[in-house]
């Protein structure tokens, strides 16, 4: 029998810009009585490095271009969350009221550009004035950064993901997708293995970190559960160094990308 | 803290047409000193699902249409392959060398209506007479049969989900998503929900049952680990009652969906 564990860090205090995360998650782990051990992953919600990092816009500092004015009428959004928007992205596909769905400029293709405002503590009680979260802007690098401080702290080797939930095409509901990682591999190459019998699979790729990151979702629930971090212990991972953003399939080999929609 | 276990069972024996999965499945988890415990969640690849259902065809059975000969010399396949992958499902939606995207007639967009040979026993050594695996009439049916079976046999309440790997439209690799489902919701409609700080969430569904079989797809592995059946313990899962196939987004929803292709 295989046994792999899945432990959620309940009680992880909101994060704020310039937080040592590595620490709130090291005194998270101590206070429950949990010591990180050789190779487990450490998978973190983008929510709480895009805080840390200081990732926050108030909207009252956002001025829309006439670009986002026309796009966020379409959509009946906010045009400075729009302007947010196009600013985070390399291109936008489609759109209908409520959803803008871009190539982000990390290359992935996500809904709003990845910005929201769910548990994000708004400053002031002014709803004209909310405070919005955008993705890190390397996510990769936080992923290492967050790995490096944990090896260093705890003297094992570890991995590292961070997690943001997408919608897909063809399916319904978002999944936990792997934005940022580090010490584990993104997608593993299965060209070539053989199966049980002998023969060969016809597979090519196996989207491995975002298995862990649908596996990690399930605890970090998507609202108020607070469970921004997840342990994976036991799971004999793919180990790489290769980014996660090798996981957006470039548009010229994806079937179904369509071409990016002219803004004007 | 939050503890999820994920218990692969190794030494399930090679499934024949015919077999009583369930008393396999039950006689695996006795050999390992595992008892099924209430609301646990049982997921099941696919393929063992197919073979005890006797969803196996030879090859050498299969006389190709006109079209299914056309479509192979397109993709460069067995044209009796072909032939099968257009029975198998609603449309067409886009071609290449050695790959046919489809709408399988369970709704769900997957390459080469989810056919293959891996792990497929052969009979004789007649490469030109291969035997492959179809998907299962209803999934959703063989889950609720598996989960009836087995909680007769262990007296507790269960959730049995089927899985399936598939490749997604921008993101590169294969992962597990659920193609039948019974005792566990396939989708959680979030709509509404208060955020940490009382936010109303803007996002509408969470893809559950993806996320579970993505979780079990990693002990599965995709080919000589032989984990066909992982059991999931400690999630607070959604239950419920819809079908799996619940989460293939009808076409007039979905934003990327392609028309089908013409194939005369």
């Amino acid at each position: 029998m295989i046994r792999v564990e899945l432990l959620g860090l309940t009680d992880l205090p909101l994060v704020r810009p310039g937080d040592d995360l590595a620490a709130l998650i090291a005194a998270a782990l101590d206070r429950q009585g949990l010591a990180l051990a050789a190779h487990d992953l450490v998978v973190v919600a983008q929510k709480v490095v895009s805080k840390a990092e200081g990732r926050l816009v108030r909207l009252s500092s956002v001025t829309p271009s006439p670009t986002a004015e026309r796009l966020a009428a379409q959509v009946e959004k906010d045009p400075r969350l729009v302007e947010l928007i196009l600013r985070e992205s390399k291109s936008v596909l489609r759109v209908r009221p409520g959803l803008v769905i871009v190539e982000h400029r990390l290359g992935f293709v996500c809904a709003n550009a990845g910005i929201d405002r769910s548990n994000i503590q708004q400053e002031g009680s002014d709803a004209h004035d909310e405070t919005v979260a955008l993705l890190p802007l390397d996510p990769d690098a936080s992923a290492a950064a967050l790995r490096r401080a944990l090896e260093a702290r705890d003297g094992v080797p570890l991995a590292v993901l961070i997690i943001d939930s997408h919608g897909r095409a063809f399916r319904e509901g978002i999944v936990g997708v792997a934005i940022g990682c580090s010490g584990v591999a993104p997608v593993i190459d299965k060209r070539g293995d053989p199966d049980l019998l002998g023969y060969r699979l016809q597979v090519t790729e196996i989207g491995h970190a975002d298995e862990i990151a649908s596996a990690a979702s399930l605890l970090m629930g998507q609202a108020d559960e607070g469970v921004p971090v997840v342990v994976m212990r036991g799971l004999r991972y793919a180990r790489g160094e290769e980014p996660a953003r090798r996981i957006a399939r470039l548009p010229a080999r994806d079937l179904f990308r369509p071409p990016p929609m002219e803004l004007g």
